[in-house]
């Protein structure tokens, strides 16, 4: 088992390698700033990465926004403290951070414990018994529910220490995860980059809901830059400083989450995850999604229908299916007000990675907001016919709280205002039995006695016309750069090149993705084949297809090569002045087709309206491919 | 001209009020975290404005990007410190700020000393004389090149005070426009929010001439946010705090700033305002660009090209060709290093806007990150044959310099290597003639005398084999924003309602620009009709057109008017469940196809395979358009 173990991380480290170095060369993304040493968690997008990422945002924008006339918005990265307050990030947006007590080093508690706990059990110390390796598995799976004090026993127990230095390290306290600003030049007004886009469409729920004709549901949806300053980023662009975040909301009636179109995902089977799985020690299973949402095991069935569409995105994208599973939350990892909530995990070298989570957050964020600012963030339903409903009714008696408390007599009487029904009724049946009751009020921060003839409490019924109430929010949120980091993985393949000595690497990208759509080759330099290739790429351009010419006169092999392993899915060759020969990468099968018609051919492959197969009947492709 | 000028500032304030009221009711854009009362210079763009941009930046990557196979990048926002010390705006970016003495808000001076001239000029004050109004149009013409000092004594001179309490102002000082932030937990490393995205190809020059396989000229471009902690932001959509940009960065040989497609350009003929028009009061002449080049009036054909190219882009978008200029920069606008600066300026009711600035940079900004990183940010020109080169050849004595300063030696010896070409033969020629010479050292901070003996200089006949040299950069920078807004106005215009009482809003987007390319009407409730409605929105997704279903039975009239307030340049509405009519917005005519082809009929016109008048000779549209 151990060696096992050890030979699958050694392959995974040795397979994702070659995958980031291939990445690298050829600009996928770099270091930001490399020339002056980079940025820890900085990273650039080169040409390459550049396209596939615009590739990867328009097809979500087409696959969610347009498919569900979702409202988008585009709000500013640089954001005001209150809102981010309302929202908890001040308060919360923490992880623990440990110093070197002498160089000052910061790094992650939980980080240090983490790979501590490895450690020691990947290595097998010698030392370790059954019952500590158990013990150190415990804290892995406990890890996230540490608090502070929780973390710095760990740290003292096992003795843990600056991994660079050796020194002592700090108590673990908690360190704010926001890039922090001042807007302004006055320098008084504290201001974040946005750690999430989400926060722009909870402020603006009011204006949405009265564009989409105050009806329910509907959602708003934003792609933006979203920053967290990590303390120690680590694991190449799945940790990182900035990113890209694409955020559904959509708002819905807490008492009617079921969804029109959960018919068309419902026979989707793929891997879920449960919380009772999780917890019982079972693996993933192939779940058929209606099942999921008719055994309640997913809480409703718009949150069922985010999670089919997530799955067809993500898969046609081009993730691997069998390394794509959702887990849904265990109870100690769902915040409070959370009804349900599910994470895509896509697994690549470094494990299962959440790239979407599918939150149905109920209705806290909009009432955080509605407590904070004061504008009421809520939706009507207006009744058929007026609907009878049982109200409390609190009625002080001025005069008398008057007469009893003077100058205090309106603070009294708002606190006896905004109790709640149970406060009220609890009052209502003291006074009744003994004629009066000690009442806290907090804004005078002292009790008061009220008597029976200071207020009368009672229910009446009373006729409504509408129901007022907070929609609750189901939250599909994507990071973007995590996803496109795991595709590169699951579309990275080497075969030998045709003299064998060599391996040659490929991403296998549906054309879709691809971030250079073909190549225009001239089979041998001459000037009749270069003019072709001119004309062909003049018609692309028309086309609005991405592609590259090479004039050179490498092998074509190489050429070949060259564009595989930008994972361009097409290439055409110009061997004569009529007629070119179209390559598909992963097959290397050729067709012969038209000068003129070729643009089109690659143009309806690229966008879906044909498959490489419908051209392969079409144009009598030979059996075998052209193995150069 | 008093009145009429009133007039005209009436007109402009009402036309803008209109179509800014217009804007903010249909969510174009809103004042950001407006429950909390919003922040200034800070907009969200709501659901067709978001649309808008999307479409604007969609069409620039076709038009730029693709067109000239450029190397698209995408770098973050947080900028380390080091970074933008090098290009200047640690040091420079800044704006002239005064402060209230007892309030402390702070004013843009040379706005205050703007707003006093224009002002007292406008007003027709009784007290000014002709003399007086000369002064004041005088300092309007300078005020950007006024000082600190200046602006304050004119401040001074003039009593202005503080706008809003009549509070005395302090003395101006320079504020720097950049969000600061610190990168990581440890609170040591600064940095900044990007003020434009230029640094980021810049940064990346080394490895972008290597992806483009060592050749120039070559361009490289990226789309993405850019901050500025502006004073105190105003006019709207103009100046605000975060903007997206779209900047290029084209790299081109110093000695040929010829370009192959500049004929393409070279007929058009446009608004231009030269240097020398400005200087001498002349208004701005429509020129063609070509006799513009060859006369030298614009520096060179390939900042010719993208001036040419950025007309296209405005026109094809839209923007009225009679309010749209390239106005070069005077000499005193530019920085020293620039060869040449034009911006296309829009104008709009805040008056002519710099929406694109198309400057040469020349070698400016490589060598300024070259001498900060020490990694050489360079090109080479491989010579088909070597050539002979005269080269400067300095050699220390390093025996007679150790002699005679001891440990300073090596300080001396390298000061005398890195003399220029200039002070080389100067000290040639003085120690031929004297035998020795006082020499300064700056390492050492002090003067040595060098002496005959200890160092020769000569010039010797070398072979080269290739050229090595700093590429000029040519950087036309959109603001998005900005155009987008000019946008606004140039398409906003009024048109009497059906019975006449009132007047309704249209913007004339073109197709291209439309945030919704079109709307799906069923002419009266009726379950037939809205199944057809249905069918044809399903068939609009499908073929990947934005579009707005509207089922409610208000009338025809009303719908129209509500979309185009949009500027949804098409409506479809079923009256029938075979055939149904499509309606343009702007002539209203109207023209009847069958069900099955509608969606592709909009795809074509939208997306600029057919226009609309090939479609009515097509389908024999009625002569006179339906007036509702």
């Amino acid at each position: 088992m151990a060696s096992n173990g050890d030979s699958n991380v050694t392959n995974r480290d040795a397979f994702r390698q070659a995958v980031v170095n291939t990445l690298e060369r050829r600009l996928f993304y770099v270091p930001s700033f490399k020339i002056y040493g980079g940025v820890a968690g900085l990273y650039d997008y080169g040409p390459p990465g550049c396209a596939v990422k615009a590739n990867v945002l328009a097809f979500w924008r087409q696959h969610f926004v347009l498919e569900e006339n979702m409202l988008e918005v585009d709000c500013p990265c640089v954001t005001p403290e209150i809102v981010l307050k309302a929202s908890g990030h001040v308060d919360k947006f923490t992880d623990l951070m440990v110093k070197d007590e002498k160089t000052g080093t910061c790094y992650r508690a939980d980080h240090l414990l983490k790979d501590f706990c490895k450690d020691k059990l990947e290595k097998k110390d010698a030392n370790i018994t059954a019952n500590k390796a158990a013990e150190l598995n415990h804290v892995l799976a406990v890890l996230d529910d540490l608090s502070a004090e929780e973390l710095g026993e760990k740290i003292k127990e096992y003795a843990i220490v600056s991994p660079d230095t050796k020194n002592p390290l700090s108590d673990p306290y908690p360190f704010n995860l926001m890039f922090q600003t001042s807007i302004g030049p006055s320098g008084l007004s504290p201001g974040f980059m946005r750690p999430e886009t989400a926060q722009g469409i909870f402020v603006n729920f009011k204006d949405l809901y009265y564009y989409n004709g105050n009806k329910l549901p509907f959602a708003a949806a934003q792609i933006g830059q979203a920053f967290r300053n990590e303390i120690s980023p680590r694991q190449g662009l799945l940790r990182v400083r900035e990113f890209t975040l694409a955020e559904i909301e959509h708002f819905v009636d807490p008492d009617d989450k079921s969804h029109p179109k959960f018919p068309q995902v419902s026979d989707l089977e793929f891997l879920m995850f449960p919380r009772e799985k999780q917890v019982s020690g079972q693996p993933a299973e192939r779940t058929c999604l209606g099942e999921a949402v008719s055994k309640g095991i997913v809480n409703n069935e718009t949150l069922g229908y985010f999670i089919g569409r997530v799955y067809l995105f993500l898969t046609y994208l081009g993730i691997d299916k069998d390394r794509l599973r959702f887990r849904q939350h265990l109870a100690n990892e769902m915040a409070h007000y959370a009804a349900d909530c599910w994470d895509a995990e896509i697994e690549c070298s470094y494990g299962w990675i959440e790239c979407v989570g599918i939150a149905d957050r109920s209705a806290y964020d909009l009432r955080a907001h509605t407590d904070k600012s004061g504008v009421p963030l809520v939706a009507h339903e207006k009744f058929a016919e007026p609907r009878e409903v049982e109200k409390l009714v609190i009625a002080p008696v001025k005069k008398e709280l008057g007469l009893a408390f003077k100058g205090d007599q309106r603070m009294v009487c708002e606190a006896l205002e905004v109790m709640s029904e149970k406060e009220a009724m609890e009052m209502k049946a003291k006074l009744e039995s003994k004629g009066e009751v000690e009442f806290h009020v907090c804004t005078l921060a002292k009790d008061v006695t009220i008597k029976k003839t200071m207020v009368t409490i009672s229910k009446e019924i009373k006729k409504e016309h509408q129901r007022v109430f907070t929609p609750s929010v189901i939250e599909p949120s994507f990071g973007i750069g995590r996803i496109i980091y795991c595709l590169y993985e699951h579309s990275f393949y080497t075969r030998p090149s045709k003299t064998g000595y060599e391996q040659l690497n490929v991403f296998r990208f549906p054309p879709l993705v691809a971030p250079i759509k073909c190549t225009v080759f001239p089979l041998v330099q001459n000037q009749d084949y270069e003019d072709v290739a001119k004309r062909i790429a003049h018609m692309l351009t028309a086309a609005g297809i991405s592609y590259k010419i090479d004039m050179t006169g490498t092998s074509i092999g190489k050429r070949y090569a060259r564009t595989d392993e930008l994972g361009v899915p097409f290439a055409i060759t110009v061997d004569s002045t009529s007629s070119v020969t179209i390559r598909e990468r992963d097959s290397k099968v050729q067709i012969r087709v038209n000068v003129e018609e070729v643009a089109n051919i690659v143009k309806e492959v690229t966008e879906g309206q044909s498959t490489w197969n419908d051209m392969l009947s079409k144009y009598n492709a030979p059996s075998e491919p052209d193995d150069e």
